[in-house]
């Protein structure tokens, strides 16, 4: 057995299911591997940025690592941003890269890069194999290093002899980990902080977004009047009728430190103390302002669930004593197309199950806000800040659960960094709806020119952000792609097209043109 | 005046006059400055990728360095592929990518990432500001690492508080320094090889692939006997009537290394000795067999040209003693649409001074070898081994040349990574004729396939190469971006359209349906 097989067959035991990939010259035994191996399916890419979002996506959704297959140092390359994405996600991938044969990389053949410092910026843990035998000790390392929680982006570097000699066949999965509990100093913290009579936030992150924690987290809030918060941008986030409501911080600095002022301590479930997403001059980097007190309760590599849990019964709050947000959706909206009546179409009608992958930019808050009562769905975001997450992230997901309806609200902009994923969408028949939310401009590049005192930008300021000339055709990009494709101009022509999206199986986009 | 300005002020003042951007916040007073300051064309790119491959077009063609402006680790990160074939193209490129403030990066913000892990696999000059201040000082620095002979890529990470600070004002660009002379030694031993009787090649590169060069290269041939190679994929080459033949490395490693094994000795000027483009199991990585000695006339940062004036001055050859390719074009094909017909309708009908950007992998080299004879052109190829670099390098040939027309032969698989480099096309109105060579596969890794055994890949492997499924409509691509479009099925309609599409002004493409 060779070393790719090797590889592939640990991987397969190790319980690894699915291999995003767009493989080149130095990856064929692994690719001739996915053949030989029984059950690792193998899901071709257009452009490496499609595959990373898409192991982003199914790492949220599924729990378990995806393998992505990318071929070299500049393959790799086009899937950095999206796996700066999954990092900060806290997502567990397995990037397998192919590399030049030991015996041919020293003599800096065009595609010959350094590689391990293009990987070290995104990956927990890097490593470069270098005998065949090597090949599946090292493949089982990277699952392992992945699935540590609460989950991590692992890569191997994997030379094209590696993958051709001869090993000892493969090997069985490492062990996996229990979380590491918290100190009984954080709870003991959590506990005075909450019981002080002042107020207090509690601030979720991680697996405290999923049902259990969120959960634990409201039994906590109806028993001390916290107020429960999650980061402006979670990994994934349950929500709907039945399950606790959440507040995300807000966008903007001035806003949160405002909105976390008003507390006098900042409980820390499973994330860290919030900062501005960019630094503004004269604004603080921390959010929490000097009256506000961050206080650990759990790290996010520490058991939050667990946590949480823990707390509650410190403060013999019962269990899921939560307030639950009952059920109601808006009204099907008529007029104007504008991101409130986009986001209350989608609300309107969204399916018990659905999952919402929210790259809406500056059009995607209103479907947040008026979301909450909808039957039970998930909300995952653009955790990194690296665009072009969305169409991806909506593919690897749909392919980890067959059984919903992914709808991506896809700003225009961002979706144009990875568009290529609308094909996976349809070579595998994958149930996504995407809409558009075609502003035709870098919207939120406008509003930070105003932030800088740029009221009336030049004409290189505001050719830099117009997305009008000439006018992005969304419906015909997407038909290339063999994805139906819609446009509508009108919130009620909206529904209409997003009714049918919804009942017909496989992909489909939606662009909804917007002032 | 701010840091930006100051940076702006001091890259106009160097002669730099065309900036790829894709901003975001943290950029943002550098946009405004792109206004501020008379003389830099700002250019939007939708995606890094098309930033990147177009500066490194602009920089083959006009010899000057464009500047790319990207928006922190993960917008620079979409970019290092082109990047990575820039680097092999020794093409002038600054890049300009923004950071967070110096005083907010510490706090790790979403966006925050190792930029410098992430540059300098791609980059000769890596430098980060720290003051507002010292922003021209780097900026220069910057601009002279780029332009050091022959070429060099740099790029400067600049935090949004050194923009925003106050400075003292641009500086004067740095003298730019002369190429190193070849020494001694490297022209006696070249004459020695030459004159020994024995079989001998000289292998062109750099700037030896330009008029100058390439006369003073067949001057050398016609008084020695010696043959005219160049690389595989040189990142421009002067072709046509009248001009020298050159052949290229057969990209296969048998086949070169057969080549070179009927020379005695193998003159290298402004190239490396060649080696494999990937490792073959058995197989040398270097090209040069044992009975082939490289000599080294002058390295890749020596003065090729003058180099190979002053060996055909020792040899007593004369000047512009060459032998020059007769004018001849292929007829015009009529009947089925193959990678030959292809060629030949290209090089049937292709302007003088067209420009061909050549990334149509299995599909590209039947026009190399039918278009000798056509009037006076240039040909540009993937230097690094990066796919998705046709239609951005294509882009800022382009911008470079507006004199000219530039075709792209545009392999799909490659095409459909950086496609949104079309959007520029048509923004800025660029007359670029792109055929896009549609068989439909990674049809070189059918090959690879086969080359490693495969004679009947599994059906993963067989989807792994396969772009049927769904088939990709380049026509409704293109359109979506606002590029005309239409796509061919045999030879006399692809004559048809490709003569359409050159007497019309701006970008438009044709779909060529290949086997």
């Amino acid at each position: 057995m060779n070393g790719a097989e090797s590889l592939i067959r640990t991987a397969v035991a190790a319980g690894v299911e699915v291999c995003f990939a767009n493989p080149g010259t130095t990856e064929m035994p692994l690719v001739i591997a996915l053949d030989t191996v029984p059950g690792m399916r193998a899901v071709l890419g257009l452009f490496e940025g499609a595959c990373t979002g898409a192991a982003d996506g199914y790492g949220r959704m599924s729990g378990k690592p995806a393998l992505t297959l990318l071929h070299l140092g500049p393959g790799f390359a086009n899937g950095i941003a999206n796996l700066h994405n999954a990092r900060r996600a806290r997502s567990p991938i397995v990037n397998l890269i192919g590399d030049h044969a030991t015996w041919h990389v020293g003599y800096d053949a065009p595609l010959t890069s350094d590689i391990v410092s293009l990987a070290k910026p995104v990956s927990a843990w890097v490593h470069t194999t270098r005998t065949a035998n090597e090949t599946a000790r090292d493949g089982a390392e990277a699952i392992a290093a992945a699935i540590r929680y609460p989950g991590h982006v692992a890569t191997l570097i994997v030379p094209s002899d590696c993958q051709q000699g001869e090993s000892a066949g493969p090997l069985a999965p490492h062990p996996r980990q229990a979380a590491a509990s918290v100190p009984e100093s954080a709870l003991s913290d959590s506990v005075t902080a909450l019981r002080s009579g002042k107020p207090a936030a509690l601030l979720l992150g991680g697996p405290a977004l999923l049902e259990r924690g969120l959960r634990a987290g409201a039994t906590i809030a109806a028993s001390t009047g916290c107020r429960l918060l999650c980061d402006t941008f979670p990994a994934r986030l349950e929500r709907g009728a039945g399950l606790p409501l959440v507040e995300k911080l807000p966008y903007f600095p001035e806003q949160a430190i405002e909105m976390l002022s008003r507390f006098a301590f900042l409980i820390l479930a499973g994330t860290s103390a919030p900062v501005s997403f960019f630094g503004y001059p004269g604004i603080p980097s921390r959010l929490t302002p000097a009256e506000c007190a961050p206080v650990v309760l759990s790290r996010p590599d520490e058991d939050t669930v667990g946590a949480l849990e823990a707390l509650a019964g410190r403060l013999n709050a019962g269990k899921d004593k939560g307030i639950a947000v009952p059920a109601g959706r808006p009204a099907r909206p008529v007029g104007a197309l504008t991101p409130r009546s986009l986001g209350e179409a989608v609300a309107a009608l969204q399916p018990e199950g659905t999952i919402i992958m929210d790259e809406g930019a500056t059009s995607g808050l209103p479907h947040f806000l008026v979301s909450a009562g909808a039957p039970r769905f998930t909300y995952l975001t653009i955790t990194g800040g690296a665009i072009g997450q969305g169409l991806p992230c909506a593919t690897g997901a749909a392919m980890a659960c067959p059984d919903r309806r992914v709808v991506a609200l896809q700003a225009d902009g961002s979706g144009m960094y990875t568009l290529q994923a609308l094909w996976t969408q349809a070579r595998e028949g994958l149930d996504v709806t995407t809409i558009v939310c075609a502003n035709r401009s870098y919207r939120v590049l406008r509003v930070e020119l105003a932030r800088a005192g740029v009221t009336e930008p030049g004409p290189q300021a505001l050719a830099l952000t117009d997305l009008t000339r000439p006018v992005i055709d969304w419906v015909e990009l997407a038909r290339g792609m063999g994805v139906r494709a819609a446009r509508v101009e009108t919130a009620d022509a909206l529904v209409l097209e997003f009714e049918r999206a919804l009942a017909e199986p496989g992909p489909n986009l939606i662009e909804a043109i917007l002032p």
